[in-house]
């Protein structure tokens, strides 16, 4: 689309009126309805520079959930007249497959290497937009310079110290230039702009799903997303989680959010047993009852390994 | 339940006045609704002597089927302009994805033996009615007696021609018998009847996991299902087939009168594409081509099996 | 097949002969090959009174599963020399994937009734016995006297204190008559008794799918079950835990001991962190820390539930 | 690793050396072998100008899938005699889950664009290597001059006739350029270059998560890839067709012939009834049976749209 008719939240005016007027049509329906997601449906939640995220639909609630928990234990569990109680009694115990019941779709704006991690979660259906088919949008991710990093030492896979603001300045210039580059080459090669008007109208263009292979990783993409409250919740707690890549969980909080408005009972429990809960090998249990016991105990003497006995402190706060 | 309590469709009172609540509740949602499904939601549809089917939740219609292609088609699909065209073609060129961004949810009533061939279809959540903590109903499935056949001679897994009145009652009268004995059984074991009486005061009662054992296959059972349109397709494409058990087969019949409410686009074209579709293997489409050449063909000349060959004559209706 | 053939462990003659015979074919591979699983490869482990687990096929080794860690750590991680290190830290830090790479075959017969708790884990490709098509054997699974217990009074789903001599004996004697008297119905209805001979020559029998409705859910079925290392690892998890029905514990338990044979570090290592660890919610770990600190912290005070607070003493021997 | 080891073939001597060694060792199984497989295990299949597959592991043969029909059809099927056709009835009938029971596993190195087509195939076991851990090789997809098209006027997202020689040589030119001068960019930013060596010993590098950002679409990554036979059928069914990206085709094309060399009986089958194979909806065959009947026929009257009816008679070579 085109930059000039863009606003802010990466929106042209015609999407936020489409928006506006879904959000007006106010339909009857006998089926259970959660007012938190409610209040947030369509709306576009902004994440990184361009990406987005929108709730497009949803199904059930919190009471989806202990209803389906019901039916299995069926009439010998009348006494247990908690929903909150019973809600948090199967999230403790992993009983999954209530927590399946209920069912969102969202529409996702994301640079295409988060989409590649995204992917990963196969147990969800995806219908992305098809660079075979369509021009994509001039619009690639370019880090804020509080979020660039050196690679980490201590680990692996994840980012030390911010860089300096002179090093951050350059590496910015560096991504922008090749970004911009490799998207003027695209439009080139295609023949076409990202508006959709053809530049020389004596040449032909590539196919477009050669063209786009000259594309740059940040590029963005757009999908819509479907999948269960038990999935999003492993998505959320992989994705959100610290050693997550920072583009991908910022993603994975605003989910954390949209969960809390829709699902508020089954959000609370899901913090107490999962986002909080700490699991201890049979080897660290041993360590804490030792030291509960009074007993004097080292890393050594533990017979866990350095890192493991590191993990272990850390976790108690020692 | 008590059989007392009990009406015509297998239903307690207290459970028509439940679903007789449910669907005066008129909520306001955003959401997309299904119209033709709304004026089914929550009703008892009844299926054999004591199962049933209830839609439970719905999410999307055919235009949430159209939206997801749409995303991925992109800008450069803007002039497939028709939706109902948009969906026949997704449908002829078995383009899945769209169709599982619309998910159903099913209260069932089933008897163990469908039970365990509905299950074989994995991508799907479930939540059962559990014996290991309730006690189950007094109800078992008795065919009626046009539903007895004899062993098929030609088909291994199917039936023949139906049982001569005589041997018909004697059959039924088997088949209650041994349930309600195996039953009976059931409830000493447990000491408790199906009311949740304990019969003897002075004694325990077998572990309910362990009663359960002594039950036939015909029981009822009940579960909560839960699956995506995509997959729902590929059920009622199995299990509505003539292939397919009389028993599992009723309800599957049932199952698309509701996907005809739900989303009557999609039923239409799976109606065209895939119920009423023939596939032709490479050797059966040359037979074709050379017939309508004018070729004399014949089955020993085909190079078709013997019973290849009636499947495409019987296709042809020749 | 016919009773008089049969020896102990459920096998016939044939079947032994067919055994030994495969174990006598060795073969010639460039694959990986796990010493500990060819051992045990094809033999009968006897479960239950009738039941076994044979092992079919498998491919990889916990070699497999360090290869596939290393192609994704690539370059990076050259210094991870250990290969029972990287094992150990993808068990603890749930890196799933890299155990998928191996995959597992069973050969499984089993009561119906554990058939459907055992068919709930979805991943897995299944073959079953179809008795659409065959005669079922005359096999039914009785407990032994000290598996017959009565209905626990703490745990709704599980079972209490063992049954009187006496009353198992009456127990014992309903489940077995019961059985027998369906299963001789079952072969009155088909005209053909289980050594496939037809009873009344001048009559037709019942159709197969029709007549195995009146069998008991201890009827024994079989069936081929393929699954990945990942996904074995869940079932052996849930299974053969404590809260898990006794008669499928069995076949659990007998899989956790093929798990050591085929893959010893990788069973090590969830023996440490799986089967052996601790789950501590965040309102738990906070009262382990007050204690840890000296602080004086009662059920009352720690805002914890009291199943929740007694859960948490247990797990600290307290 | 360093361009200057390398050899043809994608290989360098190292790597050539290991698959030389693994060919080597040959061990004992008392498991089915599938010789045709064996024979190309471990070696290297080129693919595009940089790209491989190589099977890594296999498991089962079209034994296998005998055997598994076998359990399903038990006593009742033993006069079915013959493999083949047993094999030939399951295709043409759908029958999947025997096919179930075969596993592959590939080493695949592709570029990240098909990459990111091929793993919208769900139902498989994935490690990819990863640029967060390590540094990506210096090589990326050029296509060769007869691989470069116009985008179709008919097909939307396909490619219509080859471009001029000089038109070629241009767009060459642009991919290779731009590819390269990002990944310059990229070592820059990393302050290391493809063999590991670091640029300038005074200056920290940025993350590898972040720097790869700025890599291009036709960037190679690499993965083990692990599927079952019928997921495997199914790829290839959908990849191998022409409606499919050149790119991608072109390993479907590959891994058919594997499956060839794998279970020759079953690649037959798959023949016949899914390659070959053509689907016909109940209008269509309308038509068929009517042009059969010699009646008069046009798309106008026969109600289907141009379309539809253009895509008949080509079925028909009409």
């Amino acid at each position: 689309m085109s930059k000039t008719l863009k606003k802010k939240n990466n929106l042209t005016n015609k999407q936020k009126e489409e928006i506006t007027s879904l959000r007006k049509k106010i339909n009857k329906t006998i089926r259970p309805v959660s007012n938190g997601i409610e209040k947030i449906l369509y709306k576009i939640i902004p994440v990184l520079d361009h990406g987005f995220l929108r709730v497009v639909d949803y199904m059930g609630d919190d009471q989806a959930v202990v209803q389906a928990a019901r039916v299995s234990y069926g009439k010998g569990t009348t006494k247990v007249s908690e929903d909150r109680g019973l809600i948090r009694y199967l999230m403790r115990h992993r009983h999954s497959t209530p927590f399946e019941m209920c069912e969102i779709k969202l529409h996702v704006k994301l640079p295409m290497f988060v989409a590649r991690q995204w992917i990963r979660h196969r147990t969800a259906s995806i219908n992305e937009y098809s660079a075979r088919y369509s021009v994509l949008d001039k619009e690639f991710y370019i880090p804020t310079e509080e979020h660039l990093a050196v690679q980490s030492k201590s680990n692996k896979q994840g980012r030390g110290e911010v860089l300096s603001k002179i090093t951050a300045t350059e590496v910015l210039g560096i991504l922008k230039k090749d970004a911009e580059n490799c998207y003027n080459s695209y439009e080139y090669l295609l023949n076409e702009n990202s508006d959709g008007e053809i530049i020389d109208s004596n040449k032909d263009g590539l196919a477009r799903e050669l063209a786009r292979i000259n594309l740059t990783l940040n590029t963005y993409t757009q999908w819509y997303w479907k999948t269960n409250l038990h999935n999003l919740m492993n998505f959320i707690f992989l994705r959100a989680d610290n050693h997550a890549q920072y583009e991908i969980r910022v993603y994975a909080e605003k989910i954390y959010e949209i969960m809390k408005a829709w699902v508020p009972i089954t959000a609370e429990a899901f913090k107490s047993y999962r986002v909080g809960s700490v699991e201890f090998s049979a080897e660290s249990l041993k360590v804490i009852k030792d030291l509960l016991a009074g007993k004097k105990i080292t890393q050594q003497s533990s017979g866990l390994s350095v890192r493991e006995w590191r993990e272990l402190m850390n976790s108690l706060d020692k």
